[in-house]
């Protein structure tokens, strides 16, 4: 079957309203990539190495795609999830999974991001299937060899304007260091703040993170306050080298002080492993309050992305690790949960607090009154599961009628798949210019207004909101 | 740029549908407006003084409009919030900030019904922006002094047949019944009985409002069952200057009953200010049962409306008083908390009782199941946040599959914005008109029909749910 | 007024879209009828009697249509709500109700497919009203009358490939086995395990539903271990008499173990009365999860049907029984809830689990992110108040782009209207189709691969959810 994206996909089948949406995503097409929060590896554009197959490249790290494939009955390891670098006959083993499974993906983003990225980066021209697995494998196999394929040439080639990576707190930057170093690299890449496990007292591991938290730094981090001072000094380090967000990622978003007695009398008790799952939740929650306190004062923008119970399925977790495709939504609350931190906070000209939801009642309901109201507060755009056409339209009227568009932070693509960033990033300038071909199409607004909104929407919100 | 609400506003633009939306608006866009909750002032249309700007009219006290500037950064201060009668330049710099900030509201309701009140009641023919800010001011401010422009022509001219205003229990009604007896005047006008701060032995002010409820009645409320005849009392005075209804906004709608002796123990506690938050909750609960007890028997309509965190930011609430646009809503639950109620009432002939939500959630959930059970249960129109286009279509879709049309409540504008009053009826014909096309456009309902229930949702689902 | 399903219905009203969706429909329309769910008895195929009237037959016994004409005003008693068979004249009155009400219906499914039903069943040609409301009566006793009116002819009329009934476990399955044994009879009607009754050890009635499960077995249930083992009795009973299916419904589905000490002392205190709420709701829910370890051994599929408060009004219940149109949906969790489950046998080949909800919100928070990595997990159709065109719709768009298509159950009918299957299977093969053709018309799926999803989701996902 021919293969061939149209070029009118994902904008509204109605003829007038298409051809309103047309005219403006023409206007947003060609724009810039900023991308101020995803998870890409500095060190694939420091290092610039050919990628060797697209299994590699776009199945086995991808819990998107492996997922459903899993769902299917396809075990992990037959993705070559958790095997180390796949060999040739491996490799295409894998390749021809997702080929035979290709109707699975039917109706997702998944398949609509292959579609992109096969046909427009790697010029595939035929529908994937069992038959022309094998064909498919070695026609991209041998465009990753050449020159142009490599990282650095695609990362010019999609338009990025900045990258955001997504970093431990004690990192050391040697990639984001060396490739600023680098002459021959002229791209922004910025490093973001992710102290999670640092936050996490009642979680395996903080104290070793605190162990090297003070290894990092030179400063005690036996007790609260000088752990807090670390922190502090590594978002100095992190700014210092282009940082401009940190990122959270826990349960909830509570944020209820605890005094700073209590709050250095917990950080004992962690430490010593005495401190009960109550305890280590609240000095969670105080940390977080701490962050905002933080960010008021360093200008860092906070970014929360709550409410997904990690590793649900233990045996997934033990044999194959984190970020497998078994991490599933909660409800999230964020009215009672940030009343703490926005009464303190909330009107202060140096917060940005960006929030994301996996929940999404949370966007009519909670997060859009939220920055409808405060300064401090962006409604963030559709992630993780509701990254995809019809969950972006639904976040689109369930937010613009509280906020209007300015006051959400523009696309995030939140990706470690390199090669889906064009793909994502024009998905969303499609579904923008169509949400608002269909307000001009209601006379909610003028053609004019809509196209500069269109336009902001790409250059100007994400920009503003992580002060970029 | 020129300003002209376009005729077809709102329609479906499925050109075949959009035809048939066409003659069913055309049915209802002329007919009287039904308003049985509201929050405009009486005392407005008793004085029948001139509206004195455009920026103490539309701007300053409509926490719709100053809340999306001040997520902005326009302080409140700067939109004249709790400054007092404002001069004429302060009036003016406060419309220049609403029409500098012109593309904010884009995409909200807000726009919405500013770009019909301004073209349509004022005449303005531009769309506002910082060059014609002061042009407009001007332009607004010479008709408002115009005797055309003072609130009794406009309540004439917006075909209003009858307004609900919201009322302490203890108001002396004054100005309703200096209004009634006016010869001049012909409109209806009738106040609704809102005893929340009676009813919350948890909330400052409470003993207080207990010794104006016996100043006023005569009754002594020191003991429960004096409290209770008190409020009896004052529903009859209700009664009696028109009243059809009791409005009702708590975080919850729980309705657990107390025993005599319980409630009794509970409200001497209150008053000596020992009770503890859980029992003053329960005892406010066991009282909303109370109020459907006297519904019961007096006929009243109850409205509730929950789970809203009044006042989220503390130095706002401190500063500027409530109702400055920084409620937020909460999860909101029906079913079991209205149990207890429905249990002894819902059958009851004599009660009506109108479900509003903030949380979309609970319209498919819960909201539409028990209206479509319960004789006394109707399903209220979309409210605050949500009384905006894309959420009354959602709203209507959630709904309208578990309980038809029929015992929706209609539309009701819950508005302090008088000049908004005929845009936000208007809004709500034409969204029902588009939602009744596309029924008919997939031959779901046939076009008689549709005709019918568009015109029964404006004439006659109000006057039946709210016994007018 | 004319009364005539158009060929159309529920397609899409766009031009384009519609000509793309009828050629979907085209193809499954015909199809023959897989029911793997639902509430027919099947005594009504053994005896094979004719039906006596249409309010016995269509009214009565139907709480989607009782409960909003009960809403309504007409008393349940009027509709022959728990009154044993009608006479002639009662069953005429019941009638007249619902002709005369018929504008009730609106909007909602109910009389969608009324509309059906009695066009193409029945061959009304005139909307139902009161002035023809005998007429209709009369008509519609006339066929019923027929022979090819009977059960027998409607089921071969209705071309059900496999019908699904709902027995209690102690059945003794007289009229399965029967029907199985008539030489005359051909059609496939299989039994599914609904053990509610015997799981709820805080229910009245669970102490005498063990005697009569140690009676029916021969296995003494005084004990838990002799319990489990009866249950699993009487598991392979019903897999002998063809069954493929569980199905559960309680409040919520939890499955947290239990120790075998702890289940042993919980079984013995319920039978002895001493159980508190919390210890039998841990059994019921240790029991869930003993079902899913049953499920592994001998192939059933799972079906859980959480989150209704049944029998919401007691009076109702306490008069006429349950089903009688007042149970009433609460939120529903999955994710923490079926956790211990999922951790133990979410990838174990054995296991089908489908997951229902009224609660929307959970469709694509949950439902859908856990069938889309589970491979035991599959999402289950719109049950109940969501079997309806437009929560259809929301449906397919909450769960596609997470689980694409081939991880959800196919459509479930879930009726006791015997009647009303046709109508609703063909409901959602046109939704289906219009959801598959806004893809293609939206250029996110080729045609050929939509036309393919269409049958699938008729031929194919039944079948491998419920393994026909």
């Amino acid at each position: 079957m021919p293969f061939e994206p149209h070029p009118d996909r994902l904008l509204p089948p109605d003829p007038g309203v298409r051809a309103i949406a047309r005219r403006l995503y023409e206007a947003v097409r060609d724009l810039p990539i900023v991308s101020p929060h995803g998870h890409v590896d500095p060190r694939l554009l420091l290092d610039n190495e050919p990628f060797t197959d697209p299994a590699s490249l776009l199945i086995t790290p991808d819990h998107y795609v492996t997922r459903l494939l899993h769902a299917s009955g396809v075990p992990l390891e037959d993705l070559g999830v958790g095997r180390g670098p796949l060999a040739e006959a491996d490799a295409r083993a894998v390749w021809r999974q997702l080929c035979a499974n290709w109707a699975l993906f039917r109706g997702t983003p998944v398949r609509y991001w292959f579609e992109s990225e096969l046909a427009e980066i790697f010029g595939v021209t035929e529908r994937p299937s069992a038959e022309n697995a094998d064909e498919l494998y070695d026609q991209i196999t041998d465009r990753l060899s050449r020159d142009e394929f490599r990282p650095r040439a695609l990362f010019r080639r999609f338009n990025i304007d900045v990258l955001a990576t997504t970093d431990d707190p004690c990192d050391d930057f040697s990639a984001h260091r060396a490739l600023a170093a680098d002459p021959a690299w002229t791209g922004r890449v910025i490093p973001t703040f992710r102290p999670d496990r640092y936050l996490e007292a009642g979680q395996e591991g903080w104290a070793k993170a605190l162990a090297l938290l003070a290894d990092t730094t030179g400063i005690d981090t036996a007790e609260h306050r000088g752990y807090v001072e670390a922190l502090e000094e590594r978002r100095r380090y992190f700014i210092a080298h282009g940082a401009v967000s940190t990122d959270h990622s826990h349960l909830d978003v509570r944020t209820d002080p605890l005094s700073s007695a209590e709050a250095a009398r917990i950080h004992r008790a962690a430490l010593a492993g005495e401190a009960t799952e109550a305890e280590t939740t609240a000095y969670r929650r105080h940390m977080m309050l701490e962050m905002a306190r933080m960010s008021c004062e360093d200008g860092l923008v906070m970014t929360l992305h709550p409410a997904v119970r990690r590793n649900h399925h233990t045996p997934t977790f033990t044999r194959f690790g984190a970020d497998t495709g078994h991490d599933i939504p909660v409800r999230a609350e964020f009215t009672d949960a940030l009343r703490p931190l926005l009464e303190r906070y909330g009107t202060h000209p140096n917060l940005h607090l960006i929030l994301f939801t996996l929940d999404e009642t949370a966007f009519s309901r909670e997060i859009a009154p939220l920055a409808g109201f405060y300064p401090a507060v962006y409604a963030g755009a559709p992630w993780w599961f509701l990254d995809a056409p019809d969950a972006i339209r639904r976040y689109r009227k369930a937010v613009t009628e509280t906020v209007g568009f300015s006051r959400t932070s523009g696309f995030i693509d939140d990706t470690r798949a390199f090669c889906s960033i064009p793909a994502r990033h024009d998905m969303s300038r499609r579904l923008d210019s169509g949400v608002l071909a269909e307000l001009v199409a209601e006379h909610r607004l003028d053609e004019d207004e809509a196209l500069e909104t269109a336009i902001e929407l790409v250059n100007v919100n994400p920009r503003r909101a992580f002060r970029l």
